[in-house]
C-alpha cells in the first residue's frame, strides 16, 4: 500500500535520528513514500513545531500521514496520539504540537495510541520518534485501521497561538513568532487581527520591532531599497518584517519573541483591552 | 507517470518551505520522485545557484525535471521559465540562474510560463517556489506538454561566469567562486584557461589567495602534509585550493570572492589583457 | 529492481555533492529508493561515520545497501570495498568506517571493488563518492552480483571503538564520543562496561565531565530539574550526560573527546588496569 508519510521533527540532520526513523518506517512498509517537511524545528520548541506542521500539511495529498515529533516530555506519561482530520492523519506526542492544526480543522478525531504491540521493543525512554512514532506511521501507512491503535479521547492538549493584543483603538502589540532562513521576522499579526492591513488599500501605520521602524507595506522583497526594512504580507498569512536581499533580523536586531508594536494613524479597533 | 524532479533552492532546511514544495509536487503527481540537489544555496545568490545546478544536472537520468529557485525578484515581473535541453527540463525564474546550464548545452528551448491555471491560487507574491515553480513541476512531471505552459522566448536572461583575466604572458588573476563544506576554495580557473595546468605535466607556478602561497599541485587531499595548503584539480573541473583534513579557507583566511593570483615561471598565455 | 540505498557521508548539505550521488544512483537504477541516514558526519571524522552507520543500519529492511563515505584518503590506494553481512550490504572506503558494523555482525564478507568498468569515467581523484561509491551502489541495487565487483579480502581495515578504562575497583574513565544536536554528551560507557549501571537498581555514582558533576541517573529528560545536568541510558545504548530542555554540552563546557570520570561508592570492577 503506497502512502505518503511526512516528517516534522526537531532531531536535526547531524545525527542518525531522522535516518533511523526512515528506516523503521520503510522496514515496516517498503511502499511508504517518506517526505521531510522540516527536521530542523528548534530544539524542544513545541510552538515552532506547531507552526511548521500547520503551515505545510494542507499542501500534501489527502490521506497523507504526518509524523510530528517535538517531544521534550519523551518517556514521561504524555500520551502518543493519532489524529484524523477530514483529509489527513497526524502522529505526535500529545503536548500541543498539533494545536494549530486543530485550529484549522472543523472535525478532528484524536486517539490515544496504546497498542504497544505495534511499537519497536524495547521502547527507549529517550527516542520514541524511532520506537513509537515511526513504527506507528509504518503500520498505519501499511493499512492498519486507526481504531486498532487505541481509544478515542477528548481531553487532548491544545494551546492557542499567542494572539496580538489591542492596546488602543489605534494600537496593536504582537510578537515575532519565528525568524526564517532569510532573516525575515514572521509576526503573529494576521488578517483576522487587522483586516484592512491585508486588504487592497492598507491604512497608514508605523511598526516598531527591535531597532527598526517600519512604515511601508510592499508586495515583494525586490520593491525595497537597499538596506530598507519594510513589511510584506508573508506566504504564511502573517505580517512579516523583511529586507531586500538582506536579513531584517540583523538590521532590526530582533528575533523570535521580540515585541512588535504597530500604530495606525486612523482607528482600527473598536474594543481595546488594557 | 513516474518522473524524477530535482530541487535546487536557497530556501534552507530550517523552515517548511522545501517541504511544502514537495507536498505541492506530489499532490499534483503522486508518482513524482523528488530528489534534493541542494537546498542550501546561499541566500539570494544567483551565481551560487547557477554553479550548483550546472555541476549536478548532467548526472541525472534523461527527462529529469530540475526545479531551481533562487529568486530574489520573486513577485516582480521577472518571468518564470521552462527550459528544455537535449536531455533535461528546468523550471526556474528568468534571472540568469540557468546561465551555466545554457553554457553547457548546444540546443536550448526556453518558454515563458504564462499558463496561470496551472499555478496554485492565490499566487503568493513572496513564495512562488510553492505556488508557481513546484506546481508547474508537478504538472510537467504528470505529462502536460511543455508547449501548454507558454510561448517560446529568445530574450531570456543569461550572464557569463566570471572568467579569469590574463594579466601578462605569465600571470592570471582569478577569483574564489565558492567555498565548499570542507573549506576547499573553488576557483574559477579551468582547463580552458590554462590547459597545461590540467595536463599530465603541469608547469611550475606560484598561487596567492588570501594569506596562502601555494606552489604544489597534487592529485589528492591525502598527499598534502599536515597544515599544508596546496592545489588540486577539483571534481567540478576547477582548480581548487585545499588542505589535508583541514579547511583551506581558514588557513588562507580567504573565502568566496577572494582574488586568486597565479604566476607561472614559463609563459602560458599569448595574448595578455590589461 | 526496487532496492533501498542509504547514504551516510560527511559531504554536508551546502554543496551539490550528495545530490549528485543521488543522481548517479538513480540514473543507473531508476527504481532505487534512496534514503539519507546522515550526510552531516563531521568532516574527515571516520569514527563519527562509524558510529553513525552502526547505530542506524539494523533499523532498515533486509537487503538494504548502505553507502558510507567518510573518505579523507580519497584518491590514494585505500581500497573501495563491498561488505555483505547476514542481512545488509555496505559500500565504503576501506578505512575502518565500517569497524563498528563489523563488531556487531557475526558473519562478514568483504570484497575489494576492482571492477572499474562499473565506475563513472574518468574517475575523479577527489570525489569518488560520485564516481565509485554511488555508481557501485547503483549497479548493486540493479541486481549485479556482489562477486562481479571484485575478490574477497580478509585484510580489511578495522579499528576498535575507544573503550573505557578501569582505573580501580571503583573507578572508570571514559570519553565523550559525540555531542548530538540537543547538546547531549554521548559517552563510550555501555552495559558491557558497567552492567549494574544499566540494570534495574543502578549503584550510587559520581560522574565528572568538563565542569559538571553528575550523581543522578534518570529515565527521561523531563525528570530533570531546570538547569540540572544528569545522566540517562541513551537510545544508542551508551550512558549520556544530558539536561532537560537544555544543552548539557554548554552547561558542562564539554564536548567530543572530553574525559568522563565515574566513581562508584561500591566496587564494580574485579580487575583494574593502571
Amino acid at each position: 500500500m503506497q502512502r505518503l508519510v511526512t516528517l516534522t521533527t526537531d532531531f536535526g540532520l547531524n545525527d542518525p535520528f531522522v535516518g533511523t526513523m526512515r528506516g523503521v518506517i520503510t522496514k515496516i512498509n517498503p511502499e511508504a513514500h517518506i517526505i521531510d517537511i522540516c527536521n530542523n524545528v528548534q530544539s524542544f520548541d513545541i510552538l515552532d513545531g506547531a507552526l511548521t506542521i500547520a503551515q505545510a500539511y494542507s499542501y500534501f495529498a489527502p490521506n497523507s500521514i504526518h509524523v510530528v515529533v517535538v517531544d521534550p516530555g519523551v518517556g514521561t506519561n504524555r500520551r502518543p496520539i493519532l489524529v484524523q482530520t477530514e483529509k489527513h492523519f497526524f502522529i505526535a506526542p500529545d503536548n500541543g504540537v498539533l494545536s494549530l492544526v486543530y485550529e484549522k480543522e472543523e472535525r478532528i478525531n484524536v486517539r490515544h495510541i496504546t497498542a504497544e504491540h505495534y511499537f519497536l521493543q524495547p521502547v527507549s525512554a529517550t527516542f520514541q520518534g524511532r520506537d513509537v512514532f515511526a513504527a506507528i506511521a509504518g503500520w498505519l501507512s501499511k493499512g492498519v485501521e486507526p481504531a486498532k491503535f487505541g481509544e478515542e479521547i477528548t481531553d487532548f492538549v491544545r494551546f492557542s497561538t499567542p494572539r496580538p493584543k489591542v492596546l488602543s483603538a489605534n494600537q496593536l502589540r504582537g510578537v515575532v513568532l519565528k525568524v526564517d532562513k532569510f532573516g525575515n521576522l514572521i509576526t503573529n499579526i494576521s488578517a483576522t487581527d487587522v483586516p484592512k492591513l491585508f486588504g487592497d488599500t492598507p491604512p497608514e501605520f508605523k511598526l516598531n520591532v527591535g531597532r527598526a521602524e517600519v512604515t511601508k507595506l510592499k508586495n515583494t522583497f525586490a520593491e525595497g531599497a537597499s538596506g530598507e526594512v519594510f513589511a510584506v504580507i508573508g506566504s504564511m498569512g502573517f505580517l512579516e518584517v523583511v529586507a531586500n536581499r538582506a536579513a531584517a533580523s540583523t538590521a532590526a536586531q530582533a528575533g523570535k519573541g521580540s515585541e512588535v508594536l504597530i500604530s495606525f494613524s486612523q482607528p482600527q479597533f473598536t474594543a481595546a483591552g488594557a
